[in-house]
């Protein structure tokens, strides 16, 4: 097949409406830049067959992998492959699988199945169907007269999987050259993207294979490390030789890879050594905690923590002695000490980890928006760290967190 | 004019690498819509001349408003305005008070200015301009054989002011028949959607003006209410009318209007009491704390909270006795009935509202995912409320951080 050039339609008038974002057109582009398929054009168009006809002639002409979204699901207003059926003269037959599935899924509720939920099961004839692991209507990808046809359903919780388990697959048999791209994403904290950039700029600049793109997001930087080879321990391989390379400038910001967060790196770190943890939160309000309990399983590691967003509860509940907070303030680093060391004892915890700091919009006890203080206190040492943060209230305050949890996951390693 | 057909053309080769998701399209459909003004497709094109070139012409065959968003930058890759220029055949022209804006700009730095800078003064002769109160390339409008263009910045918080307070008005003038649109947002929360949508069917079928469009988003349920009239006062009684019905139906899950959320309207109403109030949180992990503490001025009425993810944490520090938590389990009515007693009087508080419950993704002390007490303690009363949620561990989490802040404000009206 000659070089796929892509075109990715979103049917729904609700995306016209603004009623939700395009984010299928984002994932899509980026799954495919990485297998090095080029994207030249999204298209969102209504729930209007005239409309998607005209879309689909002006894709046709100008791109060779047009990929669907949306308008597979059983109501009237679902119209995607009754169009395409029509624009390429492939008839809709029912695939037995599908129907299966549907009629098991309703047999499971035990609900009786309408009638407009066999429309689900009609797919474009000669079409490869890719199966819908989280709902009911069933992808398609199909060849016909030099394009390839793929139909992926709307919702990102069916599509999502449906593109990386399927599709995928289907369009790297498609690439003639064979090869297979794998790419592994390293993950930085406490460094800036310019910075970062700055370090590696001659190895960004000088690799063409792997490549070495970075990506800035949520007060985070990645690095995403990809590698297009004849076979996955080749990648591998090439991937690794790089990741040393980087590794040995900025190898200290490096917090987790692929998939990991700050908290979940922080539990997975603390189960490993059988330790836990506590708590104690001022200017972040319980956002730390928040990031934490999102981590199925922080129970073995999380003992709770305390939200003192006043002075009265930092003495009564946390037992800070009222002579810190009066001479060096709520926002200081005796506080955070104080705070850290209390919170971890009231919990019996190996580690606490307390959070202080002015998150805005007003200053307070005379100390600047941003000021931040970490406390850590284990049985071998206390630390406190000081960091002065910019951005908006909401941005300080998740800044504030993850500096919490980096250094305590620094604290471990050390 | 004739009735607006709109086309949004997002311009950028970042959105094509999925690096961003196109929320400038998003942001513009849904004014438009507020204003009586149909998108009917959405295009986005990378950094290209020849490609943009032939997106522009496919938008004059179908569109007679096309708004551009990116490309007005000082870079070789910005194009937009130049492509645009050649299309229509206006040139481009020096904006005297936008190169002043942008010189100012440079010196209140303190930086050389270079010389790429100035390309970013250069508008489409005759175009109105539309200055950017947050970065330095001016957006335009212009209107040329029929066809109104509108160029925007790409960065959201430059393109978002600029189309709010000067492309909408330019865009209301277009409008023939003078009028102007008022919507007001009512903010329900302890209905679904579809329920929602069962109570109103009549009104919202039988309304056209104003119109009555339900949204669910994030476990609550919005109603925009939208009216077209002569003038603000006469839209405002519209709206009212309308409103009172819905009030009468379903006034009892309306927590808020418009801008407001749940923890705002709670830190709201306690404030107008000059009541306090103190969280202790077991399955939530913190986040009906964080959602509080997002709340600037919060700690004017919320005390703290405590994270009890064990039963140690519930025992030592909030004192639920722990004959409680060993007959009745940490998931309980009577746990949640001390809890919120407990974090209360701990934090010396006018009022304790606690969570405790199931979140999943694994059932607990024998009870099922999704299974949550809300307690409430007042001076005057103590309550707990069942609540039975679904979804993944992330959503379960959210509802019951959600129904908590709720059930707390009923109280507060009760």
């Amino acid at each position: 097949m000659e070089r796929m050039k892509a075109e990715i339609i979103g049917v729904g008038t609700e995306l016209l409406l603004g009623q939700i974002v395009n984010t299928n057109a984002r994932f899509i582009s980026e799954k495919l830049a990485e297998i090095g398929i080029d994207v030249l054009y999204h298209t969102v168009v209504g729930d209007n067959p005239a409309r998607l006809v005209s879309v689909i002639e002006t894709a046709q002409s100008r791109a060779n992998l047009i990929i669907f979204t949306g308008g597979l699901g059983p109501t009237k207003d679902d119209l995607t492959k009754e169009t395409i059926s029509r624009c390429v003269g492939k008839p809709l037959v029912e695939d037995t699988k599908a129907m299966q599935y549907i009629e098991a899924y309703f047999e499971r509720r035990g609900i009786p199945m309408t009638e407009n939920n066999r429309k689900q099961a009609l797919v474009l004839s000669a079409s490869n169907v890719l199966p819908n692991d989280q709902g009911m209507a069933p992808g398609m990808a199909v060849k016909h007269e030099g394009i390839c046809y793929i139909l992926l359903p709307g919702p990102p919780r069916e599509m999502v999987p449906m593109f990386e388990n399927y599709a995928v697959p289907f369009l790297l048999s498609l690439i003639s050259d064979s090869h297979i791209v794998h790419s592994k994403v390293l993950r930085f904290f406490g460094i800036g993207e310019s910075a970062l950039e700055e370090q590696l700029m001659d190895l960004i600049d000088s690799q063409s294979n792997p490549t070495i793109a970075p990506l800035a997001k949520d007060s985070e930087v990645t690095l995403r490390i990809t590698a297009k080879a004849k076979n996955l321990p080749e990648a591998i391989a090439m991937i690794t030789g790089v990741e040393a390379k980087i590794e040995e400038r900025v190898g200290e910001f490096i917090y987790g890879y692929d998939l990991d967060s700050l908290p979940s790196v922080l539990v997975d770190q603390l189960e490993k050594r059988k330790l836990s943890f506590a708590l104690a939160e001022s200017c972040t309000g319980g956002l730390a905690s928040r990031m934490v309990t999102g981590v199925p399983g922080c129970s073995s590691v999380y003992q709770g923590g305390v939200v003192c967003y006043t002075k009265l509860v930092k003495q009564r509940v946390l037992g800070v002695p009222s002579v810190i907070l009066e001479q060096h303030g709520a926002v200081s680093e005796e506080s955070a000490r104080a705070m850290a060391s209390q919170v971890r004892e009231l919990m019996s915890a190996s580690l606490g980890i307390a959070i202080t700091g002015v998150a805005g919009p007003e200053s307070a006890e005379g100390k600047p928006v941003g000021l931040v203080y970490i406390g850590l206190s284990s049985a071998e040492a206390e630390k406190v760290f000081e960091v002065k943060l910019s951005g908006t209230r909401d941005m300080i305050q998740a800044r504030a967190a993850k500096y919490a949890l980096f250094y305590a996951l620094q604290e471990l390693k050390a």
